[in-house]
């Protein structure tokens, strides 16, 4: 990685995550998005709807990466504390943003109350973010991003997200599918591959893990030299042919 | 939460996670898991594969809960450094454990190596986790439970882990389905039932999220104390019914 790619963490709110009751899909979604900008997501935290731990990481990461993304907790019933949390971390009071407030009512008409009203709180110099989805806005305050906890309305943000995103350098990626043997017959054969190419980083991620099927593994090279790691990727495919390994690129 | 409910946390290691090439479903797995003995995850983190971010987050995540479980780095190649970061993290010397030698001589025969016997290496101290899929073991060292990444093989771990836990309260769930209205609309009745319980948590979960399908929200109420739960369920309907709520107890 180089120094000017901008750095990103992802905070994932809600207890429904921690409980298990529901599957966090979000940080996939983000982490493709953020690597299709050249944006290096360097860490991800879930914690559940407590203020205080929301609001201390919340802190911490903020303070510690370029970008921080927050998902969930900006509904309309009692356990959406979310802006709450944001605000007292940034130290701001949270206010009735008027656009916030127009788009709501726009929205629910003569259903529109006082439940609903909570989501046009914003915290004092946030930018909206549009959700496309079911209107209620995400915000941006600083280099903190908002947004919904509903996949559907997450992915929908991103999109008003993307244009105000410093992108960096696009970190590339190539899988070699190893068949037929398990990661520790290639292990010395990618560790010299990765001694070999310090600006790149090289993964092994085996699948099979001892079913009656195919083993294997895929090795995944990645970096931002896209000359350099076709090299490498070359280099590496004619030291396992050398070894007797089968070996495919496939992605 | 009673005060005797052991807490826990979970650190996922792994460039491939924040790459967004895989999707991490261990954190909902163990959630489950911890779920159903009674001990409350508080908490998760994702790292790369970068020794200080892994040391950092387990020194600080070991202090401030009573079991930590951490997935992935458990492998035979060089980007598989998550015994080296809780050695050093721990403060003790990483050796080759006996026993682990001794399962991966028997599984590997003739093609065990230099790579394969990396994975034998155990912190001074550590009590091996049992992996009946393909036999390289993780480890217990105080409080920290270290497994694999691949999910087959860590839910197999889970096994060998349980009966080393102490637990708690198990926390009941019920979830309330309230169709034909978004979640706005039973905010307030939501909000007066979790004030008028503070031993129990209330969460409200929308679907549907403005499709041309059917729109609601799933109210989902929780609780130790299985009597509480269900009576404050059995409110929460009537009240629902009331206000000409359509509402469905499934689950």
């Amino acid at each position: 990685m180089t120094q000017t790619s901008p750095t990103a963490a992802v905070l994932i709110i809600g207890d429904e995550i921690l409980s298990g009751r529901t599957q966090d899909t979000n940080l996939n979604t983000i982490a493709r998005f953020l690597g299709a900008l050249g944006i290096v997501l360097e860490e991800a935290r879930t914690v559940g709807d407590r203020p205080e731990q929301i609001t201390q990481a919340l802190n911490a990461l903020r303070s510690s990466h370029d970008y921080v993304f927050t998902t969930g907790g900006i509904g309309p019933t009692h356990d959406d504390i979310t802006a709450d949390c944001v605000a007292e971390a940034m130290g701001v009071p949270l206010r009735e943003h008027p656009q916030a407030l127009a788009i709501l009512e726009r929205r629910y008409g003569d259903e529109f109350n006082a439940a609903r009203r909570r989501m046009a709180r914003i915290p004092e110099g946030g930018i909206l973010i549009a959700n496309p989805v079911t209107d209620a806005p995400g915000f941006q305050i600083g280099n903190v991003f908002v947004m919904a906890g509903v996949p559907k309305i997450m992915t929908a943000m991103l999109e008003d997200v993307a244009p105000r995103l410093r992108t960096g350098a696009v970190v590339h990626a190539r899988t070699i599918r190893v068949t037929g043997v398990g990661e520790g017959t290639v292990a010395d054969i990618l560790r010299a591959a990765a001694d070999a190419n310090r600006a790149l980083s090289f993964g092994s991620y085996p699948f099979g893990a001892g079913t009656s099927g195919e083993i294997g593994t895929n090795l995944v090279v990645r970096g931002q030299d896209l000359a350099l790691l076709n090299g490498a990727v070359a280099d590496l495919m004619l030291a396992l042919e050398a070894a007797g390994i089968a070996a495919a690129l496939i992605d």
